[in-house]
């Protein structure tokens, strides 16, 4: 079996595995109960903060773990957006957004969704357009998770910051993945998912900047510092910080790696005369290619590339089961007769130049 | 070390950690991705929802799994109460009710909070004297978590029921604990957490019956047939079946059991002449014992017991932090200079005859 799905989920990192093991046996006490039994619990939480603050240039203070990256943009959103003001987000967000946005919608508020570049970019320029002194939230995605495009997130920040209304970025596929500083990208608030990035299922967090004006989204206990209440759940945390850890140390080879990947798929794609475009333009995350081919639709393309034993996606995994073309490809206005054959092949380090080159036969196999 | 805050968490079943270990290690394919690859987790997934149904008397497809207890309070408070009507709830309510439901006063909804008897039950006459037809939603837990107050579901639901309004119950401290079944207990949503019968943290469920309307608190992907979005935690899932299942199947067992520890502890504490009363009358969920003592603050004590290796909790888990007397004690009136010594003694099923007796012999120790 060959996975090249990792924009979907990916494997769970063996260090990872092992650090969450001792919270699932013998360490299980609930980390907000003040007995010594707890103790190491509640440190767990502290490195896990520390260790995802320091790899992405926040405050410990500014992570709050969540159960996912849908969460965490569900929070950002619903609770960022205050209660009046305008929202604005892009047209090719991920379903997590865009949906806490048509919630926004059905309680009366505007949302302007922006239009993309054929590259899958949102520019500063259409940002600039829309937003004004009455925007509350501006929610513009790091990297998209069907294309791998990389947002001007830097620039789209200091519009929002110029205008007073706060910033959210959804970095779920961005995470692990690229360089992401908080300071730097001048963000109030990021999500972010364990399973992105070689954690566990179930786990993620939610950067919010000191200061940021922002209400609990799941009201209860005091965990959290009162902004995120449940018991926690400490074993997937203290995974998600070793595993974010450890790819944000091999970033720098991990593209690399990847990058060679990617290009004896094109080169052989290419050589073989077989019709196709990618999506983005490769300027995107490493591994990520979305390809379009005009002679078979995504959807029997992958079940032929299942029968090869290679696991691919056509959209983002969680419309897996709807076969229309994406918002996405259709936001970047790719032609019909090509967007209809997308597939999504998103290599992680884990695959070798061996599967790349079956990935790359394969599909000359079936296409030609 | 003797864990005796099973009220607060419980320990990981063995059973249910190696449910959860393939589908941390070699099964970690997104559930929602069409391939063969990930054809073990969906299974997984659809064998999870039969068995909770079956342990709850309700169909699978009446089974939405979430991140826990909070969620799943979250969803049914928030989303049940729907735009407009009344909102009733009872003075004892674990937070992640009623911070719920101070989130819906904050949004200008009316919320009554049902006074409670000295047992800690709300009584049906009292439910009766204020629902009415403009009733939107009836929540009412099903077992307190600090007192283990079994609350008459059945009796209350029904009252709802008749005013055509929504019933649901935080049963996340009865499930698993005390045969539920919704049917007969008649209600329409049920929130349960896995953490609490020996499943893992992070994970929990709420049943909603087939034809309530209510819409997705967490908006995305469209998991959970559009309700719940977010990439399903298929290993905490599975694991949290095989947990409840086994619980379920050996609750006459674990009743006995408890129940010999319970009087253990009880009959020598009474026979040393400790100055103590039980909160609640013993008629609650077995093994969960909340103990008022005149002579010592709750804190003290929980903090003397550890250094004796014996974990107990103050109220609840959630509020471990705080010392002030909880609102539990206080709606049901426990005389003050009893309820700022109290500890809540929650026993499970690995607890010994001889751990019984040592925590007897400490609290004896520690109070004479």
């Amino acid at each position: 079996m060959i996975y090249a799905d990792n924009a979907a989920t990916t494997k769970l990192d063996m260090d990872a595995f092992e650090a969450m093991r001792p919270f699932l046996l013998e360490e299980y006490g609930n980390a907000s109960q003040p007995y010594s039994f707890s103790r190491t619990s509640r440190r767990a939480l502290k490195d896990a903060r520390m260790t995802i603050a320091e790899c992405i240039g926040a405050l410990p203070e500014e992570i709050y773990f969540t159960s996912g990256g849908t969460e965490s943009d569900n929070w950002a959103i619903k609770m960022g957006a205050g209660c009046e003001g305008e929202v604005i987000t892009s047209s090719i967000e991920h379903h997590a957004v865009l949906n806490s946005c048509r919630a926004l919608e059905r309680a009366g508020r505007s949302v302007s969704y922006l239009p993309v570049t054929r590259e899958g970019i949102v520019c500063l320029e259409t940002l600039e357009s829309v937003i004004s002194e009455r925007t509350k939230l501006v929610s513009i995605m790091y990297v998209n998770n069907e294309v791998g495009s990389i947002q001007p997130i830097r620039e789209l920040a200091r519009a929002a910051r110029q205008r007073g209304s706060c910033f959210h970025t959804d970095a779920v596929q961005g995470v692990g993945h690229i360089p992401i500083n908080v300071q730097e990208a001048g963000v109030d608030m990021l999500s972010a998912s364990g399973h992105k990035f070689n954690g566990p299922k179930g786990v993620g967090f939610l950067y919010i900047k000191n200061g940021t004006g922002i209400s609990a989204f799941m009201d209860g206990g005091s965990q959290e510092r009162q902004y995120r209440a449940g018991t926690e759940n400490v074993a997937a945390i203290a995974a998600m910080a070793v595993a974010l850890r450890k790819n944000c140390l091999a970033l720098g080879e991990a593209r690399e790696h990847l990058g060679r990947l990617e290009r004896m798929i094109l080169d052989r794609l290419r050589l073989s005369g077989v019709d196709f475009i990618r999506n983005g333009g490769g300027k995107g995350i490493p591994g990520n290619m979305s390809l379009s081919f005009r002679t078979m639709d995504g959807e029997t393309l992958l079940h032929r590339l299942d029968l090869k034993g290679i696991c691919v996606s056509t959209g983002s995994a969680c419309d897996g089961t709807k076969t229309q073309v994406s918002h996405v490809l259709r936001a970047m206005k790719v032609p019909l007769e090509y967007a209809r054959g997308t597939i999504r092949i998103s290599l992680g380090v884990r695959n070798t130049e061996e599967e790349a080159l079956r990935i790359a036969q394969s599909l000359i196999d079936i296409l030609k």
